[in-house]
This record gives C-alpha cells, structure tokens and sequence, in this order.
C-alpha cells in the first residue's frame, strides 16, 4: 500500500490524424496534467502533434511522447514483431520528432509512455522492453518513462538508470493478483463516472482498488489515466478530477 | 562571376527504405562533404537514418535534413498541392526527427535541402517556398538552406534572415539563362565523368558552365551535388572529387 | 436545359479509416440511390468497404468506386503531379480491389467517381483525365464515370466510349458560366437546409440553378451530390429526399 | 514418401515498389512456372503489379496473389497480432486488386501465396490460417492455397473445401522432423547451387531431402520455391531448373 497526497492525471491526446478527428483535446487538456502525445506511427499527423502541443503549453499540461508501432492502420493496437534494433530506432524517431516540435510550441517532451499493442507487450517482452528504454536512454536518459507496475520495462529501465513512473487505470477492472482484467472478459472496463471517480481516490489515497473479486489489492499509482477517446470521456475526467479535488488530493504532473 | 578556391560536394543519401537499397552510401561518403539524409517522408526508414548519421560522422561529413513532400511510393518526386500551414509543419517533423537521431549519432543536422519535387516546386512556389523556410526559422534560425540560386526560396530565405547557399548541378545540362535543361529535353543530363569532372572544376574556379548552346553562362556554386543513387555515380564522383583535388580546389562542407 | 421526371443522389461513403470514423453512412444510405465508396487510397479500410458495400446492398444502393489519389494523410485533398501511366495503374487498383470486395458483399461496382482533388484535377488536366478514362476502359468499359459536365474528363470519356454522367452539387454556389464558387470566395457552401431541397428539386425539374449573381443558370445533373461527412448531412440529405419525393421526381440510381 | 514425374517451380516476384527495385523478375520468369505476385502491402506499386503479370503472361507463367500483412516497412516480414475478420478483409482485398490487374494483363490469379511472416504465422496460428483460408473462400473457392505440409492452414484449407499446394523450398535446411531449420541456426540457408539442383531433384523424384543431421526426411513438393531477390538468386533458379529437365521431371504449374 502507498498512500499518497498527490497524483498525476494523463491522458491519450493528439490522436486525429488529417481529415479525422478524435477525441475531445480542449476539453480533456484543461482536466489532465500529463499528455501523452501521439507522434504519428499510430495517430497524430504534424499538424495536429504542434497544435496538441501549443495547447498543452496553454493548459501547463505535461506532455509525453507516446511512441507506438508503426501502424496507422490498426491505430497501434497490434502488436508486431519489431526486431529490437528497429524498435529501438522506430520510438526514437517518434521521440526526435515530437521534442522538436515541442520545442516550437513553447514547451518540451517530459516522459515517454509507450502507445497500445507496444505498451502491453512489453509488460512481458523484454528485448522489445529493453528496445524502447534504449531509445530513451540514447535521446535523453533524464526522461522517465510511464508504464505499468511490475514490468518487464520497469526492470529494464531499473537497470538502464531510468526513472519508472507507475501508472493505474481508473476505469479497467484489477484481478486479485493487480493485473488487468484483460478486454475480453466481464468486468474490463467500468463506466459509472461516480463509481469511478471515488476507485481514483482509493486508489491515490489508500493504494488499493478493490478487484473483481471484491478483495482489495494494492495498487501502485503515480499517474492515473483517464481516457480521451470515448464518448463520456470528457465527462468522467472531469468526476475524477472533481473526485480527487474534493479528497484534498493534489492533481500535479510528476515531472 | 565568382571564381572561387573552394567548394562543398553534396549528395543525396540515406535512401533505402525497410528491405530496398538504394546507392552506395559508404563509397559516398568517403567522396562527398555534406550529405542530404532523407527523413522518412521519400525514403529513409529510421535504422536507415541512423546508420546514415553514424557513417557520415566517420566520414567527418556535414549531415543536412533531406526534406519532402510526403509521398513514399512516388519518392518524392510528384508536386503537391499541400496547404502552407500543413507543409511547414511536414518539414518542421522530418527535420526534428533527423536532428534528434544525428545527436544520437555523435553529430547534428548542419543544414536543410528540400527533396525532389519540392525542391523544384519551390523554386518558383512563393507559398511553399516561404512553408520550408519558415519550419527552419522555426526549428533554428541558423540553419542554412540549400537550394538554387534565383529561387523563390533564395528570396524567402533572405526576408527570413536565413541563410542560402547555392548549388549547382555537375551532371546536368544548363541553358543560356542559367536554369537547368528539363529532364524531358536532350542534353538535361551528362554522363561522361570526364567531362563532368572539368565542368565541375571550371563552375568552381571560374564561375561559369557551358550551357546546351555552347555560350558561357554564369553559374553561382557554394556546394556541387554529385548524384548517389545512379549504377555510375561512386565513378562519376571519384572523378568530380579528384578533378577538383588535381584544381587545388579545397573540397570542404560549407557549414 | 434539361427538366427531368428522375434523378439520382449520390453521396461519398465509407469513409472510415481504422480506429476513425467519418459520417454516418447508415443513415445516409437509407436516403442515396448511389453510394461513391472509398478505397483505400484517401480513406477506407477493406473491411470499412466491405461493410459499406454490404449495408449499401442491403439498402439496394449502387456501389461506385471512388478513386483518389494516394494520399491518406491529405484524405486526396491535395492535387499531385502524378504521372500518368501510374495514375491510370492506381485508378485501377483501387477500382479492381473495390469491385471483388462489393462482389463477396453480394452487390457490384457500377460506376466510377473520382474524388477530391482528383475529381477537381481532372476538370482541366488532359492528361490526368484521359488516365482515369484508360482505367476504367481497360477495367470494364461498361461502367460509367461521374464527373463534372464540361470537363475534360467527360471530353475523355466521349473519347473512349465511356458512358458519362453529369453530377450537380445542391450545396455548392454556381457563378453565372456554370462552373462552381470556389471555397475560398462567399457563396461557396450553402448550409440552409430547404433552400437546398428547393435548389435541389429546381435543378432536376427545370434544369436551371441560381447563380451566385441572382440570374439562372443552365446545369445537367443525372446525379446531384450531397455530402456525408458534416454534422448537418444526414438532416440535409433527408430535406433533399423529402423535396425531390415531394415534388414527383423519382430518386433512382442511373445505372 | 511421394516419388513424381513433375513440379512446379515459383518465385516470389513483383517486389519492387516505387523508385526501389528488387530482383530480376524478367530473368526468374524464363525460369519458373509459378510467380508470388506481391500485392500492394509488403511490396508491389499497381504499376509494378501490372508489369509483372503482363510479363507472366508473356512468359506462360501462372500467376497467384502473394498476400501479405500491411507492412511496407518490415516488407511483411514482422509478424502481427491481426484480428481474424481484418486478416480476412485485407487479404480479400488484395487478392482483388491483383485479380483486376491481372485480368487487364491477359491473364488471371491461378492461386494464393501468404507472404513472409503470414505464411509462417499461418503454419500454426489457427485463427489467423482460417482468416486467409476464408478470404480465398470468399472471393474464389476453386482458387488454391500454396504453403507448408502439416501446417494449420493446410488444415483450414481442408475444412473449408479449398484446395492445398504443399511447397519445399530447396535453398533451406530441413530438421529430421521435416520441419525447417529457423534462420537464427546454422544450416538454415544453403548457397551451393550445384548441390542445391540435386536436392531439387530428389525432393521430386525420390520424395525425400537430407535433412541438417544427415537423415533422409520425406518431403512432400507439390511445388519448389526458389528465391528471387538475392544476387545469385537467377544463377541459383537456373540449376535448379537444368537439373530438373536433365533428371526428366516436367517442370509445369501445378494450376
């Protein structure tokens, strides 16, 4: 258990790309403090990466390069077999990419948090794992990375010197064991922002969240994450915000 | 006129793409001084990219940001009507993602040359020509920009306060107004090494080219381009190279 | 003038792209009698148009293939200087991919329209043009093309014995010639939806529009598009239906 | 043990894409009898995929859709977590494509080749062999499937009544267990072409091949791959195929 004061709120922005639309950015980036700024392998075109990040910079709202697979197609929810060099280089262009034009906009990438299929399969993939904390490493070692609790990327990033920042989903449901209930079976994703919005507070400030079993299990939070793409999106971050607000808990970025 | 007593020599390189070579980079890079890395919008994947910047640094060779219209399947070679705004964004991306990689590489993007049909289209495009120079103002206003003299994006350059340096083509054909013979036309390309390599020295040394109708026209060079992805082009710039060398013209990067 | 008892609406549909959705084409297909698929090249996954062609079978909808540039990130917004022996190649990919995936939907493809910046380009683009007109003549020289009257795509088409159909556009302002507003100057767009519906129903009925300038103007429209990516498409769709039902013109496919 | 009078020979062909070339498709098809046409997603621009069936065609040489993930920076070769119903989707597709071009070519689409990683994806993963068995069902149940004995798609195919060419690939190391060595092993890849003809010929006549321990392994070989885009890859097609004709075999599609 790790209660906690204080916790940082990130959200998936920045996902348009050309002609389409996603998400709701204006609205989300005046409830978050970390963005997670898609850098164009999965979503993102320039364009919208320099106006997701000028907006950020407005809303001092953090942002975070979400690298992905190269795969608009599938919007980087597929995981692929990317031999650890090309990984390696495939998230530091993306990272290259969105510094530089974070820098335009006023502001700078703070952390990294890896995008979908990639995010989920280096919880267990450790060549691809140590792959992206290689990338960060060799751009600029100073910069955390965001990721799931027990990884095989916290390891890695253990052992290259990175900092590991802990991240809990509001609105997935925990097994027993602190893992997520994979999409698949009942009980994934919740959806009553009242419901969801009092699991954030216990989350932050008890560091447990009870699991589908109805058995609290601890949950290690530095940075909860609200997401931006959903219909009720805008909705439910702002009962979290307001949630965590009201239990006098300080909604900071942790950079 | 402006006989001179040295020269850059630049090439197009870095342009395989995943499994497709193109050209002999490693011989290039022991000729040239500056090379053009392509971005990833023409060609240039980012182990490709990488590689380029490492072989460069060996070689002590300048490394420039090989911009293009987005366009992978036609290589950059076909006009597009891209909107100002979107173009300069383009630009601003592939040249933060170069820059960021040539750090990792042990160097730095010294300066920018516009790919293909975007180099041409600017020549005469008020609107994207300014697009370019303005990602580069953007992204450091003291990168220069290489591009032909007389252009629309030698006048946008200057209104900027960036700086321009001019080139100039060994192995193409000249007409009497000193703009290039269109490729559709005879005598728009040379290919006699010896021949070019004289031509080369003679645009260096004495300002002026033979141009199709044998009168002697004008020609401004800070830096020569040497094609690299043609069956004779290592041939053909070992001869520019060492015609240059046996001038006493000192071969060196202009940045 | 050409007064009509019958006309087709066409509309551009799946549109769709991965995790990005554009319009509802559910709802539009209960109110076309044409359905412009994209395919693949500015939108349109293969399994967005194979789920269009099959809700637009079910709605006994006509498929027609909507050919574009090569452009996801412009959504073939964006005119290129695409050689043509390669444009007529992509024409025909595009036209082939969509025609075996409308066959395993239980429909077929009936007509051919290209579109965006295409469809702009070859107004005026001879060589273009007569591209798009080899595709379709070496694919099935029994389908028809849908195009602006005027154009040189309906001169290439006349050419090649390749059926031509005259489009008009309900929400567009005409200049008194008879060519189309840019939407650069006001007057472009028109968004009320019941002058549109009376627009639409003159045009067929009487074969005339009102200019921008006030006077009528002649236009041939064996088709009349309405667009189906804005907010407000589906409500001006159905005014538009409603007006022609209302007025006892028969809304029929023309092929 | 399956002792035969005839083979087929094929080639993965068509692989060039834009400026890049790869392989000599024109000398590989005087020598085989079966060409892998790429599709589009891992290699093959329309007008690639045109010149390559009309040379086929030209050649007698029976051509089948080469389909692959959409991959054109990993050339297909990275294997990916596809849902089924898009695997099928995007098979389908390009299987159209190629059908459409190759109708204009004067010839048609005799069968389908899954591509690098979706072929040996497809030699166990279940879900995704009855993706692309269901594609070929859908789009046409008489075409057959070319791929590896034993695999889960040869399974898939028996199921779903489509008809199963068993490949050997005679430059590959095969385990006592018929399997083939992976290419991270030693004796994965042979490079003898005078050897490498003989083994041809005993995968035929005798219906066996050594495997890398010495033993006889029985290899069924309805049709020989031989590889068309290494430098010795012609020379190595040609021994083949001498040795072939000079032990008697008949070296005919098996289409």
């Amino acid at each position: 258990m790790e209660p906690r004061t204080r916790v940082d709120l990130n959200s998936d922005l920045g996902e348009s790309f050309g002609a389409w639309r996603m998400g709701d950015d204006a609205a989300m980036l005046r409830l978050v403090t970390s963005a997670n700024v898609a850098c164009g392998f999965h979503a993102g075109d320039p364009s919208t990466m320099l106006a997701t990040c000028r907006l950020a910079a407005e809303n001092a709202v953090a942002v975070g390069a979400h690298v992905s697979y190269r795969d608009l197609a599938g919007f980087g929810r597929r995981s692929m077999d990317v031999p650890a060099a090309e990984l390696r280089d495939e998230v530091l262009y993306q990272l290259a990419a969105l510094a530089g034009i974070a820098r335009v906009a006023g502001t700078a990438v703070r952390y990294v948090k890896p995008h979908g299929a990639l995010y989920n399969r280096i919880v267990h993939d450790e060549a691809q794992a140590v792959a992206v904390v290689a990338a960060v490493a060799a751009f600029d070692p100073a910069l955390p990375l965001l990721g799931l609790p027990g990884s095989a990327v916290e390891r890695a990033a253990a052992e290259h010197g990175i900092r590991f920042v802990r991240e809990a989903f509001v609105d997935r449901g925990y097994r027993a064991d602190g893992t997520l209930v994979p999409r698949t079976e009942p009980g994934a994703v919740l959806s009553d922002a009242t419901a969801i919005a009092a699991r954030a507070v216990r989350m932050v400030r008890d560091g447990v969240v009870e699991s589908v079993d109805g058995a609290p299990v601890a949950v290690a939070a530095d940075s909860l994450c609200v997401h931006g793409d959903t219909p009720g999106a805008v909705r439910m971050a702002e009962a979290v915000r307001r949630g965590l607000d009201e239990a006098g808990i300080a909604v900071r970025a942790f950079v």
